[in-house]
Protein backbone atom coordinates (compact mmCIF):
# COMPACT_ATOMS: atom_id res chain seq x y z
CA UNK A 1 0.00 0.00 0.00
CA UNK A 2 0.95 3.57 -0.34
CA UNK A 3 1.84 5.99 2.50
CA UNK A 4 -2.31 7.53 2.50
CA UNK A 5 -3.50 3.79 2.58
CA UNK A 6 -0.76 3.36 5.57
CA UNK A 7 -1.89 6.25 7.69
CA UNK A 8 -5.84 5.30 6.85
CA UNK A 9 -5.49 2.03 8.00
CA UNK A 10 -2.85 3.05 11.23
CA UNK A 11 -4.82 6.30 12.09
CA UNK A 12 -1.33 8.02 12.15
CA UNK A 13 -1.45 11.25 9.99
CA UNK A 14 1.25 11.47 7.23
CA UNK A 15 3.76 13.46 8.31
CA UNK A 16 3.73 11.46 11.70
CA UNK A 17 4.66 8.72 9.30
CA UNK A 18 7.04 10.70 7.28
CA UNK A 19 8.97 11.73 10.49
CA UNK A 20 9.10 8.20 12.11
CA UNK A 21 10.56 7.16 8.68
CA UNK A 22 13.14 10.17 8.88
CA UNK A 23 13.87 9.02 12.31
CA UNK A 24 14.04 5.29 11.52
CA UNK A 25 11.51 4.38 13.99
CA UNK A 26 9.82 2.68 11.04
CA UNK A 27 11.50 0.74 8.16
CA UNK A 28 11.36 2.08 5.30
CA UNK A 29 9.04 0.79 2.55
CA UNK A 30 9.80 -1.00 -0.60
CA UNK A 31 10.52 1.27 -3.27
CA UNK A 32 8.27 1.46 -6.33
CA UNK A 33 9.82 4.35 -8.44
CA UNK A 34 12.17 7.18 -7.23
CA UNK A 35 9.50 9.06 -5.34
CA UNK A 36 6.94 5.65 -4.42
CA UNK A 37 7.49 3.60 -1.88
CA UNK A 38 5.19 0.38 -0.90
CA UNK A 39 4.00 -0.47 2.59
CA UNK A 40 2.83 -3.80 4.50
CA UNK A 41 1.48 -5.34 6.98
CA UNK A 42 4.01 -5.10 9.12
CA UNK A 43 4.87 -1.18 8.73
CA UNK A 44 1.18 -1.39 10.20
CA UNK A 45 1.68 -3.17 13.20
CA UNK A 46 4.73 -1.23 13.46
CA UNK A 47 3.27 2.28 14.04
CA UNK A 48 0.48 0.37 15.91
CA UNK A 49 2.98 -0.43 18.43
CA UNK A 50 4.91 3.22 18.31
CA UNK A 51 1.64 5.06 19.25
CA UNK A 52 1.10 2.33 22.07
CA UNK A 53 4.11 3.48 23.29
CA UNK A 54 4.02 7.20 22.51
CA UNK A 55 0.34 7.64 23.44
CA UNK A 56 -0.62 5.23 25.96
CA UNK A 57 2.57 4.50 27.94
CA UNK A 58 3.90 7.89 27.66
CA UNK A 59 7.20 6.95 26.52
CA UNK A 60 9.35 10.03 24.74
CA UNK A 61 10.20 9.23 20.91
CA UNK A 62 14.27 8.81 21.78
CA UNK A 63 13.30 5.94 24.08
CA UNK A 64 10.88 4.42 21.68
CA UNK A 65 13.61 4.70 19.28
CA UNK A 66 15.86 2.31 21.80
CA UNK A 67 13.09 -0.47 22.23
CA UNK A 68 13.00 -1.10 18.10
CA UNK A 69 16.39 -0.78 17.73
CA UNK A 70 16.88 -3.66 20.54
CA UNK A 71 13.45 -5.53 19.07
CA UNK A 72 15.53 -5.42 15.52
CA UNK A 73 18.80 -6.46 16.69
CA UNK A 74 19.64 -10.03 15.70
CA UNK A 75 22.39 -9.76 18.35
CA UNK A 76 21.21 -8.18 21.48
CA UNK A 77 20.00 -10.51 23.98
CA UNK A 78 16.26 -10.74 25.31
CA UNK A 79 17.84 -9.74 29.26
CA UNK A 80 19.35 -6.79 27.09
CA UNK A 81 16.01 -5.82 24.98
CA UNK A 82 14.39 -5.61 28.53
CA UNK A 83 16.74 -3.68 30.37
CA UNK A 84 16.39 -0.93 27.24
CA UNK A 85 12.54 -1.08 27.99
CA UNK A 86 13.39 -1.00 31.46
CA UNK A 87 14.81 2.62 30.61
CA UNK A 88 12.14 3.58 28.51
CA UNK A 89 10.21 4.49 31.40
CA UNK A 90 12.20 4.94 34.10
CA UNK A 91 14.51 8.04 34.25
CA UNK A 92 17.81 7.81 35.53
CA UNK A 93 18.24 9.61 38.65
CA UNK A 94 21.05 9.44 41.30
CA UNK A 95 20.24 9.65 44.77
CA UNK A 96 19.83 13.40 46.25
CA UNK A 97 21.54 13.21 49.23
CA UNK A 98 22.76 10.93 52.05
CA UNK A 99 20.50 11.41 55.20
CA UNK A 100 19.87 8.77 58.15
CA UNK A 101 16.52 8.19 56.11
CA UNK A 102 17.78 6.86 52.83
CA UNK A 103 20.81 4.84 54.53
CA UNK A 104 17.78 3.35 56.71
CA UNK A 105 15.79 2.81 53.04
CA UNK A 106 18.82 1.17 51.52
CA UNK A 107 19.29 -1.52 53.96
CA UNK A 108 15.59 -2.09 53.62
CA UNK A 109 15.74 -2.46 49.70
CA UNK A 110 18.91 -4.64 50.36
CA UNK A 111 17.43 -7.05 52.73
CA UNK A 112 14.48 -7.34 50.11
CA UNK A 113 17.01 -8.30 47.14
CA UNK A 114 18.05 -10.69 49.51
CA UNK A 115 15.40 -12.17 51.32
CA UNK A 116 13.91 -12.37 47.48
CA UNK A 117 17.12 -14.27 45.90
CA UNK A 118 16.26 -11.04 43.77
CA UNK A 119 19.47 -10.83 40.80
CA UNK A 120 19.59 -6.85 39.91
CA UNK A 121 21.71 -5.16 38.69
CA UNK A 122 22.72 -2.75 41.26
CA UNK A 123 23.06 0.19 39.08
CA UNK A 124 19.31 -0.18 37.51
CA UNK A 125 17.14 2.90 37.74
CA UNK A 126 14.82 0.93 39.64
CA UNK A 127 16.75 0.63 42.39
CA UNK A 128 17.56 3.56 43.22
CA UNK A 129 13.90 5.11 42.52
CA UNK A 130 12.77 1.86 45.12
CA UNK A 131 14.87 3.08 47.97
CA UNK A 132 14.41 7.48 47.31
CA UNK A 133 10.53 6.56 47.38
CA UNK A 134 10.95 4.50 50.88
CA UNK A 135 13.20 7.09 51.98
CA UNK A 136 10.85 10.06 50.85
CA UNK A 137 7.69 8.02 52.40
CA UNK A 138 10.10 8.00 56.05
CA UNK A 139 10.94 10.94 55.68
CA UNK A 140 7.25 12.44 55.48
CA UNK A 141 6.34 10.08 58.17
CA UNK A 142 4.63 7.43 56.50
CA UNK A 143 6.75 4.37 58.22
CA UNK A 144 3.34 3.04 57.69
CA UNK A 145 3.99 2.78 53.92
CA UNK A 146 7.29 1.94 53.58
CA UNK A 147 6.60 -1.27 55.63
CA UNK A 148 4.16 -2.67 52.80
CA UNK A 149 6.78 -3.11 50.47
CA UNK A 150 7.26 -6.85 51.52
CA UNK A 151 3.38 -7.18 50.82
CA UNK A 152 3.95 -5.20 47.55
CA UNK A 153 6.74 -7.31 46.66
CA UNK A 154 4.75 -10.53 46.76
CA UNK A 155 1.85 -9.37 44.51
CA UNK A 156 4.50 -8.24 41.98
CA UNK A 157 5.95 -11.45 42.13
CA UNK A 158 2.83 -13.54 41.63
CA UNK A 159 2.23 -11.12 38.78
CA UNK A 160 5.40 -10.99 37.66
CA UNK A 161 5.88 -14.77 37.06
CA UNK A 162 2.32 -15.19 35.20
CA UNK A 163 3.21 -12.57 32.71
CA UNK A 164 6.49 -14.37 31.87
CA UNK A 165 4.33 -17.39 31.30
CA UNK A 166 1.77 -16.28 29.34
CA UNK A 167 4.14 -14.42 26.99
CA UNK A 168 6.53 -17.51 26.82
CA UNK A 169 3.41 -20.23 26.21
CA UNK A 170 1.89 -17.59 23.39
CA UNK A 171 4.82 -17.02 21.23
CA UNK A 172 6.63 -19.59 19.63
CA UNK A 173 9.88 -17.64 18.06
CA UNK A 174 12.18 -15.57 20.37
CA UNK A 175 11.27 -12.44 17.84
CA UNK A 176 7.41 -12.58 18.98
CA UNK A 177 8.74 -13.45 23.10
CA UNK A 178 10.65 -10.03 22.71
CA UNK A 179 7.89 -7.86 21.20
CA UNK A 180 5.49 -9.34 23.97
CA UNK A 181 7.99 -8.73 26.80
CA UNK A 182 8.44 -5.31 25.49
CA UNK A 183 4.58 -4.66 25.87
CA UNK A 184 3.52 -6.45 28.31
CA UNK A 185 6.64 -4.11 30.11
CA UNK A 186 5.30 -1.39 28.97
CA UNK A 187 1.71 -1.39 28.97
CA UNK A 188 1.49 -4.06 31.65
CA UNK A 189 2.55 -0.82 34.30
CA UNK A 190 -0.52 1.15 32.60
CA UNK A 191 -2.60 -1.67 32.91
CA UNK A 192 -1.68 -1.84 36.95
CA UNK A 193 -1.65 1.91 37.69
CA UNK A 194 -5.06 2.28 35.89
CA UNK A 195 -7.02 -0.94 37.81
CA UNK A 196 -5.11 0.03 41.15
CA UNK A 197 -6.82 3.60 40.84
CA UNK A 198 -9.93 2.05 40.16
CA UNK A 199 -9.94 -0.32 43.13
CA UNK A 200 -8.83 2.80 45.31
CA UNK A 201 -11.85 4.66 43.98
CA UNK A 202 -14.35 1.85 44.69
CA UNK A 203 -12.88 1.35 48.73
CA UNK A 204 -12.91 5.08 48.85
CA UNK A 205 -16.42 5.53 47.47
CA UNK A 206 -17.46 2.71 49.65
CA UNK A 207 -15.91 4.19 52.57
CA UNK A 208 -15.99 8.13 52.53
CA UNK A 209 -18.14 9.16 50.13
CA UNK A 210 -21.62 10.74 51.77
CA UNK B 1 13.34 30.39 60.99
CA UNK B 2 14.26 32.74 57.75
CA UNK B 3 13.55 31.59 54.16
CA UNK B 4 17.56 30.72 53.78
CA UNK B 5 17.25 28.30 56.93
CA UNK B 6 14.42 26.67 55.49
CA UNK B 7 16.09 26.38 52.37
CA UNK B 8 19.22 24.65 54.18
CA UNK B 9 16.62 22.17 56.01
CA UNK B 10 14.48 21.26 53.41
CA UNK B 11 17.41 21.16 50.58
CA UNK B 12 14.86 23.42 48.50
CA UNK B 13 17.14 26.27 46.36
CA UNK B 14 15.57 30.10 48.12
CA UNK B 15 14.67 30.89 44.45
CA UNK B 16 12.06 27.72 44.40
CA UNK B 17 10.61 28.07 47.79
CA UNK B 18 10.14 31.85 46.58
CA UNK B 19 8.28 30.55 43.22
CA UNK B 20 6.08 28.10 45.18
CA UNK B 21 5.00 30.87 48.07
CA UNK B 22 4.01 33.10 44.94
CA UNK B 23 2.04 30.16 43.66
CA UNK B 24 -0.07 29.33 46.82
CA UNK B 25 1.22 25.79 47.28
CA UNK B 26 2.91 26.78 50.03
CA UNK B 27 1.11 28.58 52.90
CA UNK B 28 2.96 32.57 53.40
CA UNK B 29 5.43 32.62 56.62
CA UNK B 30 4.64 34.93 59.61
CA UNK B 31 5.26 38.62 58.74
CA UNK B 32 8.13 39.27 61.27
CA UNK B 33 8.92 42.02 59.54
CA UNK B 34 7.98 44.04 56.47
CA UNK B 35 10.39 42.84 54.34
CA UNK B 36 10.70 39.09 56.53
CA UNK B 37 9.21 36.77 57.44
CA UNK B 38 9.46 33.10 60.13
CA UNK B 39 8.76 29.36 58.91
CA UNK B 40 8.14 26.21 60.68
CA UNK B 41 8.05 22.72 60.71
CA UNK B 42 4.76 22.90 58.43
CA UNK B 43 7.11 24.71 55.85
CA UNK B 44 9.71 22.06 55.71
CA UNK B 45 7.28 19.01 55.88
CA UNK B 46 5.39 21.05 53.29
CA UNK B 47 8.49 21.32 50.85
CA UNK B 48 8.64 17.95 51.38
CA UNK B 49 5.88 16.87 50.11
CA UNK B 50 5.99 18.74 47.08
CA UNK B 51 9.47 17.77 46.15
CA UNK B 52 8.12 14.01 46.83
CA UNK B 53 5.11 15.00 44.29
CA UNK B 54 7.17 16.82 41.72
CA UNK B 55 10.56 14.99 41.82
CA UNK B 56 9.75 11.24 42.46
CA UNK B 57 6.41 10.97 41.07
CA UNK B 58 6.57 13.51 38.39
CA UNK B 59 3.50 15.12 38.98
CA UNK B 60 3.25 18.57 37.11
CA UNK B 61 3.08 21.71 39.67
CA UNK B 62 -0.31 22.88 38.16
CA UNK B 63 -1.36 19.48 39.82
CA UNK B 64 0.45 19.61 42.90
CA UNK B 65 -0.90 23.04 43.21
CA UNK B 66 -4.25 21.30 43.04
CA UNK B 67 -3.95 18.13 45.48
CA UNK B 68 -2.39 20.55 48.16
CA UNK B 69 -5.85 22.61 47.70
CA UNK B 70 -7.44 19.23 48.59
CA UNK B 71 -5.23 18.68 51.52
CA UNK B 72 -5.84 22.52 52.82
CA UNK B 73 -9.73 22.67 52.58
CA UNK B 74 -11.61 22.53 55.43
CA UNK B 75 -14.85 21.08 53.58
CA UNK B 76 -13.55 18.86 50.59
CA UNK B 77 -14.87 15.13 51.46
CA UNK B 78 -11.51 12.65 51.22
CA UNK B 79 -13.36 11.26 48.70
CA UNK B 80 -13.18 13.99 46.11
CA UNK B 81 -9.50 14.59 47.44
CA UNK B 82 -8.59 11.22 45.88
CA UNK B 83 -10.12 12.30 42.98
CA UNK B 84 -8.18 15.16 43.01
CA UNK B 85 -4.45 12.72 43.30
CA UNK B 86 -5.85 10.75 40.87
CA UNK B 87 -6.68 13.15 38.26
CA UNK B 88 -2.94 14.34 39.15
CA UNK B 89 -1.51 10.99 37.73
CA UNK B 90 -3.09 10.23 34.58
CA UNK B 91 -3.61 12.34 32.06
CA UNK B 92 -7.45 12.73 30.40
CA UNK B 93 -7.85 10.92 27.17
CA UNK B 94 -10.61 10.61 24.76
CA UNK B 95 -10.92 7.03 23.83
CA UNK B 96 -9.18 7.49 20.10
CA UNK B 97 -11.87 5.44 17.90
CA UNK B 98 -13.74 2.98 18.42
CA UNK B 99 -13.00 -0.38 16.57
CA UNK B 100 -13.95 -3.78 17.19
CA UNK B 101 -10.78 -3.85 19.82
CA UNK B 102 -12.00 -1.05 22.03
CA UNK B 103 -15.45 -2.47 22.11
CA UNK B 104 -14.16 -5.69 23.20
CA UNK B 105 -11.77 -4.10 26.00
CA UNK B 106 -15.19 -1.90 26.78
CA UNK B 107 -16.91 -4.94 27.79
CA UNK B 108 -14.32 -6.64 29.51
CA UNK B 109 -13.72 -4.01 31.55
CA UNK B 110 -17.74 -3.96 32.31
CA UNK B 111 -17.79 -7.58 33.15
CA UNK B 112 -14.52 -6.85 35.46
CA UNK B 113 -16.22 -4.06 37.23
CA UNK B 114 -19.79 -6.15 37.86
CA UNK B 115 -17.83 -9.10 38.90
CA UNK B 116 -15.98 -7.20 41.49
CA UNK B 117 -18.48 -4.97 42.50
CA UNK B 118 -16.32 -2.08 41.87
CA UNK B 119 -17.94 1.58 41.84
CA UNK B 120 -16.62 3.18 40.19
CA UNK B 121 -17.61 7.17 38.21
CA UNK B 122 -18.35 6.49 34.61
CA UNK B 123 -16.11 9.41 33.89
CA UNK B 124 -13.00 7.91 35.91
CA UNK B 125 -9.52 8.57 33.64
CA UNK B 126 -8.23 5.22 34.70
CA UNK B 127 -11.30 3.88 32.87
CA UNK B 128 -10.58 4.99 29.95
CA UNK B 129 -6.52 4.03 30.30
CA UNK B 130 -7.74 0.83 31.43
CA UNK B 131 -10.29 0.37 28.31
CA UNK B 132 -7.43 1.80 25.76
CA UNK B 133 -4.68 -0.09 27.32
CA UNK B 134 -6.70 -3.42 26.99
CA UNK B 135 -7.78 -2.69 23.33
CA UNK B 136 -4.53 -1.64 22.54
CA UNK B 137 -3.05 -5.19 23.90
CA UNK B 138 -5.48 -6.90 21.42
CA UNK B 139 -4.79 -4.76 18.50
CA UNK B 140 -1.33 -5.66 18.63
CA UNK B 141 -1.84 -9.54 18.88
CA UNK B 142 -1.11 -9.51 22.53
CA UNK B 143 -4.78 -11.21 23.99
CA UNK B 144 -2.80 -13.16 26.29
CA UNK B 145 -1.64 -10.48 27.58
CA UNK B 146 -5.09 -8.88 28.13
CA UNK B 147 -6.54 -11.89 29.86
CA UNK B 148 -4.32 -11.51 32.87
CA UNK B 149 -6.58 -8.53 33.75
CA UNK B 150 -8.78 -10.81 36.35
CA UNK B 151 -5.09 -11.67 37.96
CA UNK B 152 -3.67 -8.48 38.36
CA UNK B 153 -6.94 -6.99 39.64
CA UNK B 154 -6.78 -9.38 42.26
CA UNK B 155 -3.51 -8.86 42.92
CA UNK B 156 -4.75 -4.86 42.98
CA UNK B 157 -7.11 -5.53 45.39
CA UNK B 158 -5.08 -7.11 47.78
CA UNK B 159 -2.57 -4.56 48.55
CA UNK B 160 -5.22 -1.53 48.08
CA UNK B 161 -6.95 -2.99 50.93
CA UNK B 162 -3.40 -3.21 52.51
CA UNK B 163 -2.93 0.16 52.22
CA UNK B 164 -6.40 1.30 53.46
CA UNK B 165 -6.01 -0.18 56.42
CA UNK B 166 -2.60 0.90 57.25
CA UNK B 167 -3.52 4.61 56.37
CA UNK B 168 -6.49 4.30 58.67
CA UNK B 169 -4.80 2.71 61.39
CA UNK B 170 -1.85 4.87 61.94
CA UNK B 171 -3.27 8.31 62.03
CA UNK B 172 -5.82 9.34 64.16
CA UNK B 173 -6.88 12.74 62.37
CA UNK B 174 -9.02 13.24 59.26
CA UNK B 175 -6.61 15.39 57.95
CA UNK B 176 -3.78 13.14 58.71
CA UNK B 177 -5.21 10.28 57.08
CA UNK B 178 -5.90 12.42 54.08
CA UNK B 179 -2.06 13.27 53.85
CA UNK B 180 -1.05 9.89 54.20
CA UNK B 181 -3.72 8.80 51.35
CA UNK B 182 -2.64 11.63 48.98
CA UNK B 183 1.12 10.27 49.44
CA UNK B 184 0.03 6.57 49.38
CA UNK B 185 -1.82 6.97 46.02
CA UNK B 186 0.62 8.76 44.52
CA UNK B 187 4.06 7.36 46.01
CA UNK B 188 2.63 4.02 45.93
CA UNK B 189 2.23 4.13 42.39
CA UNK B 190 5.96 4.58 42.17
CA UNK B 191 7.22 2.27 44.75
CA UNK B 192 4.68 -0.72 43.00
CA UNK B 193 6.44 0.39 39.38
CA UNK B 194 10.04 -0.04 40.15
CA UNK B 195 9.51 -3.43 42.69
CA UNK B 196 7.82 -4.45 39.11
CA UNK B 197 10.83 -3.67 37.33
CA UNK B 198 13.35 -4.71 39.93
CA UNK B 199 11.26 -8.26 39.58
CA UNK B 200 11.44 -8.62 35.95
CA UNK B 201 14.79 -8.00 35.95
CA UNK B 202 15.56 -10.98 38.03
CA UNK B 203 13.51 -13.26 36.30
CA UNK B 204 14.97 -12.16 33.11
CA UNK B 205 18.48 -12.87 34.76
CA UNK B 206 17.68 -16.47 35.66
CA UNK B 207 16.09 -16.68 32.52
CA UNK B 208 17.32 -15.42 29.33
CA UNK B 209 21.20 -13.87 30.48
CA UNK B 210 23.95 -15.92 29.42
Amino acid sequence: MRIAELSRVSGVPVPTIKYYLRENLLPPGELTSPNQASYGDLHVRRLRLIRALVDLAGVPVAQVKEVLEGLDSDTMSLHDQIGRAHRAITSHRQLTSCTPDTEAAAAQVDALLASRKWTVDSDAPALTTLTETIATMRSLGQEHLADLVNAYADAVEKFTDLEIAAVTANHPTPDQIAESVIIGTILGETLISSLRLLAQESISAHRWHQ
